[in-house]
């Protein structure tokens, strides 16, 4: 049995998810007539009290066209160092929307608007103007942390004060969302978009959306088009994105429960000096003696897969495959290393 | 009943095409391991004697990185006035890779080798460089206008003893193929890219394939993640391109058949001047006498649905979902105007 | 001697001008601290009674600004196609501002208030956004010929009621006054933008000036920097401007007679079948039975110089270093011819 | 009598200066036919013995010719996070280039080869490919530090082995020369690309230059006329570069001295907590218990202008126009505050 902890993207459909998908009524999206595909932009605005809503074919899509339509050439997004829109899309910020990047650091990959305040260019000829903060919420590379509402209503405000724009990458809002209790409402009440990844925790096979005003919206449709995101009857993939909204977000609990074991697990190898406070479904693990390659070869003859993180740092995902049989399992292999 | 000739991307699944949708293997295709897109990527390329090939979400996408893969900031693309690149990708050769255009302009939509030859820019500071020619088969504006092989052969010359990409937009080759029964391996032997569109008249739900060399095509899979176009599961929709490669080429000749026919019925008009030659699935009206806002408006009266294409032109397409009983309902209808 | 006809940016400064750049104060124009750049800014944007101005290395500069500043990524810029913007910055509207462009076609290089109307995209995510038209006075392409007011004015009411904005690239604008007799004031009232440059008919040796609102003017000095515009004791250059404006402007009444007079002399020729109607300085002449290069060698043979002009034209400029005694000699050269 | 020290840039050129200025034979430079800019780029290139040199009318034109030259869309820029082309051209990098960059933190703005060594991307979409290294000498963020060529070695054959082009923004490289005794053609065997300015401590009013091979060269020309970068009779300007690299390099060891004089000076000033070693003609300061605002007014009540260069810092610029009259002057008025 394969235990794949490389990523929460790698799960397939679950036998209710393919039913849904399968009888889902279709239309020619570009159209706007794939009547799936408006039903669910219309239920996850609602459920974020936000006005529109854009099904796009990946969580990168929907991050780059919200740097799109927050900036303009010669200006700058301001987002921690591990941003997964500056590591992990490919230059995009720079390659799609010819924006500049201010890049903070802060602990567990967050950031503070103390420290977004003081990275606000001057008006001055020889700096991109400011336009945009991006925060990441859980925070991939922090070891899936958490920013609390608490934490983003003064970067809100100092957004709001110096007419910039927030974005969230929500890619793994929901994580976020069923471990503090809060609401979805009220984190888009702070966002002027926000991403939400469909194919990650929630076991959707394909697809982001990305939530803003009416206006942000119509101009995304426009930017989508330009990238090639502009699918027909999509309608098949929308409809799993909607059964996972009624079915699939409360037991992302389950996969924080698991891997806060996985975490404790992996905190008694010998070679681990550090597991990162496991706050949802992502457990990164510091390694001492033994290289990230090494590690990850000696899983792979266990036939468990991770990836690496960082020059010491190897990442477990825990995700809707990966129930308590694989936990337990985990558990036993791991003692053969 | 409506009568949907708005394009050939309104198409729904067969019955057997959903079966293979949802009865195919899938894995997660960023890192590489979905088996159906593999498959389908492997079968076309083979199909096409190209060496690899690249599944995206819309025949945008495939054109756009063929732009990237063969442009710079400060090059030239050549193509006809009426491409769908330079009209209908939202601007797509500037705004996604810094490319001017030199529109050419020819019968049918279709360009030669000896326009080609006096566009190309001269090696001078002032003008961008020429890197690339582009052209479209069928050619969507020309009336689903076909070019030859014959016609092909002296560009594909002109393009390598100047050192230019030829890239074909093949949304609809395959049209043209059935057509002039020319093999899709001739084909690919002209050119550095094609890219073919599975959601048009082979009534996929959504995708478009890339081909073009090994090294192009691992370009290409960067340009796909930037643009946001990497996904994931996407097995559920590369099968029904298995599908359509399998069971839907040879059924266009009847979509062509019953193009000439629609056609002839609306020849018959007598608001019409002018039906463009009906090469393959697209039928191009010209009126006289009546603005096609008022035209399509009796139409859908009629419950028929067509497309304005010009400031006296209206646009059919005929497709999988228009049948021999759709025809003859439409020229019942259209006496009724 | 030679006779330099190739373009009216071959002038030197004259002695009076040299004393003039020689004897400005200067200062550090990054700093905004260079008096003689800011006294011909104020100068001229008074003159043009715009309300502020940017002095630039060069009118490909100050036109790529305007077009920055008036579109965005997926925007759309319309133009005649034989534009300066278009055919001869180096892709500049593409790779500067990620702008598409609608090339209209007109008499002169001269384009209508109609043709615009209907060039102007609808609001769909197939197309970019129109937002920007601009106008070339006088057109280079187009013979030097000149736009009335009154054919700028139907375009303005349009671009206003459209809100697009308008550019005019203005290099050789004072050459159009000085025939019609209308006034800088009353062309500034009717542009967003006007590119204005001092090293063609003005004689000066660097410069372009860019004229608009406080507000363009301020991001124009941003993209300046960007481009690398910027330049410190740039005084000595801005002088030469003062003095063109204050004893060049007349002076061009000269050299549009004396091309007046040299395209009947080129009229005369055997192998000219047509002489574009010379408006201002600017000589092109159609060939008949002689290529452009078999001729300009002729002329090079005789120590006269031209420039190919399009594959059966040539071109010939009037300017401050051509005199009554250049026009006899040329008169005498061509005989030889 | 003012005391400026913001910049080297402030100055204005020396009756010997002006006098090459105004006795300069020039020419039409974008038809490559000025003497004196031909006469400069031959000079310099030879200089450095590298290939060729373009005469541009800033160093950050320069410097994002280079960028623009080494880079693609989607590929990456590693240089130190305190490097002008990041901080200081706009977000040129992104905005001329569509390029990302890599920041790399280290002692007095100098990054070693194996820093760069590590943070060359993998092969993976998820990332830009690394394709530039871009260093700075002398470091005017580091307090105008020099990199020794012991240094440079390791950098150039890292680069060369990985593939990655390396260009030296030399803006101050001259100041680095004088102190190190390294020749000019040592340090152009060891880079792609050098940009060199006029306008700082050589005491000319406008101009870099870039050097690289012709290749290189050839494209840069193309690569300025798009930014608005090609004037006319520059050579006015370039004469002043000829007359600066025969008098104005040896005297750059004055400004040195006086740099030192200087920051012993503020280091004896109570609330001056650190002077940054003076490597050459830079003086950063850095404060406690006042900040950059209060104490530069102080200054400039004694008349004597210097620049914030951070929250606790402000730094001071020697210069051609900054003589020992000046410097003791300093040491007066200094001690006023």
């Amino acid at each position: 049995m394969l235990i794949d902890l490389r990523s929460d993207t790698v799960t397939r459909p679950t036998p209710g998810m393919k039913e849904a998908m399968f009888s889902a009524p279709v239309g020619d999206d570009v159209f706007g007539e794939d009547p799936t595909v408006n039903a669910l932009e219309e239920k996850i605005a609602k459920l974020f009290g936000m006005e529109a809503a854009l099904f796009c074919p990946s969580g990168t899509m929907t991050n780059q066209i919200a740097i799109r339509l927050h900036t303009q050439i010669q200006t700058e997004v301001i987002c921690h160092k591990y941003s997964h829109i500056y590591l992990y899309e490919g230059g995009g910020i720079m390659a799609n929307s010819l924006a500049s990047v201010k890049l903070l650091d802060g602990d567990l990959g967050k950031i503070t608007a103390s420290q977004i305040a003081e990275s606000i260019n001057p008006d001055d000829v020889h700096a991109p103007e400011t336009t945009m903060v991006s925060l990441e919420n859980t925070m991939n590379k922090g070891g899936g942390s958490i920013y609390s509402l608490e934490e983003i209503k003064p970067i809100h405000q100092l957004c709001q004060k110096k007419g910039l724009k927030l974005h969230l990458d929500g890619a793994r809002l929901f994580n976020a969302l069923v471990e503090s209790g809060e609401s979805p409402s009220e984190w888009g009440a702070h966002f002027d978009t926000i991403s939400i990844c469909l194919s990650k925790g929630l076991g959707c096979p394909v697809g982001s959306v990305l939530l803003g005003s009416k206006a942000d919206i119509k101009r995304a449709r426009k930017v989508r088009k330009v990238f090639g995101g502009g699918m027909r009857q999509a309608g098949f993939l929308a409809a799993a994105g909607i059964y996972a909204l009624d079915h699939h977000v409360d037991r992302l609990k389950e996969d924080h429960s698991r891997a806060r074991s996985l975490g404790e697990m992996l905190g008694e190898l010998p070679f681990v000096s550090e597991i990162f406070p496991v706050a949802t479904n992502i457990v990164i693990a510091r390694l001492e003696g033994i290289t990230p390659e090494v590690f990850m070869q000696k899983l792979s003859d266990q036939n468990i897969k991770s990836v690496k993180f960082g020059k010491d740092l190897v990442r477990f995902v825990t995700h809707l495959d990966f129930g308590d049989e694989h936990l337990e399992e985990f558990g036993k292999r791991i003692k053969n290393i």
